[in-house]
């Protein structure tokens, strides 16, 4: 079955306190986000890569991959107002059928067998995303009162979130809402349901100065 | 208003495939436990220490109390079956009035701050605890089905949670069961609420090996 990935790589830095865009940070040597695109080639070197970035970033994105003599092959989208939007924009340019993925930019620590198990999921049942449990004690808050929840109850959502590509299509075609909080939820609004696997608690959110620390320690292992 | 903290210390390290209990890991040249200790003597030097220990630990937390020459007083009692037990044996030890906090051995990056708010808080309502925001997408699963639900609608839940001696004391009459996951559920269920404040996003409890690797980061920072 033919495979693809859209990377989406939004992010302005904000939360970093960097000026640069936290996909373009140095980790290892090189940009965040060329580790992430090398993670899905590593996976599978036929796959079809969208990586979306805001249009304000595409010239610096191609000028770093001449710098590092960066090969993979990928194409680029424009980035959206929201990331729905941007999803949207990576999955116009993909033609071919088969199973897609959606990936943040900022995971470059995403393990090949969590690649995997989403994609051969996947391709069995629909749909399929990346989970691990939770770790810290979570409480629901309603307003000014709040209740101690059981952990055990949830887990944590990771990504790729993998999909058969006619269910992903179809789900985009809904309109944008604030509870659209990944594609999983995309997907199930419009009446899918999502298996979960297994992730690997490696696979973090590159979100802060400390996120860059800790992934720079895990490759370094 | 006097203070007490009971340190809750019953690692064994299994999580962290070591063979020496996670509390007594070096970080920055010293047990982490001792870093721990030193936040609440940092904040307040007059406060009535608690340390609960399993009980064959505590020859070998006596002896790197010498050898690192380590001097901040504290009581020691003995850890029970479950960490509810623990905490119970903890607060035997304590028979002053006031405010007690009870916080996990594990977070030595407690900030001063977080530290402060908490015993300020619950001199005033009898009851808070820190929370930060969850920073991952969240589902709740449901035996073989999940949904995804709105990570603004959860906190996390740190330490130290903080609270009367006398609600404290009361709640932790109750009999134990497996839907006490903190201190803060205890409380609850005896029918006290328990109120939120900021906690510090570096206050991580340090259970993986990864965890050990971003505290001496932070630390160092």
């Amino acid at each position: 079955m033919k495979k693809s990935v859209i990377i989406v790589a939004g992010g302005s830095g904000k939360r970093m306190g960097a000026d640069v865009p936290k996909q373009f940070l140095l980790l290892r040597y090189k940009p965040v986000l060329m580790h992430t695109i090398e993670r899905f080639f590593t996976y599978n070197n036929q796959i079809n890569i969208v990586l979306v970035l805001p249009k304000e970033q595409i010239d610096t994105w191609k000028n770093l991959c001449a710098a590092y003599h960066f090969s993979v092959p990928h194409q680029i989208a424009e980035g959206g107002a929201e990331r729905f939007n941007s999803v949207k924009n990576g999955l116009d340019k993909i033609l071919q059928s088969g199973i897609v993925a959606v990936h943040d930019g900022v995971r470059p620590l995403v393990s090949i067998d969590t690649i995997n198990r989403c994609f051969n999921k996947a391709e069995e049942t629909g749909a399929a995303i990346p989970v691990i449990p939770v770790v810290d004690s979570l409480r629901k808050v309603d307003g000014e009162t709040s209740i101690a929840v059981n952990r055990a109850d949830y887990v944590c959502v990771q990504t790729p979130q993998c999909f058969n590509i006619d269910i992903l299509k179809k789900a985009y075609q809904q309109g944008f809402t604030m509870a659209f909080t990944d594609d999983a939820s995309v997907v199930e609004k419009s009446g899918n349901n999502v298996s979960l696997v297994e992730g690997n608690i490696e696979n973090i959110k590159i979100t802060t100065p400390q996120d860059l620390i800790l992934a720079e320690q895990l490759l370094s292992q």
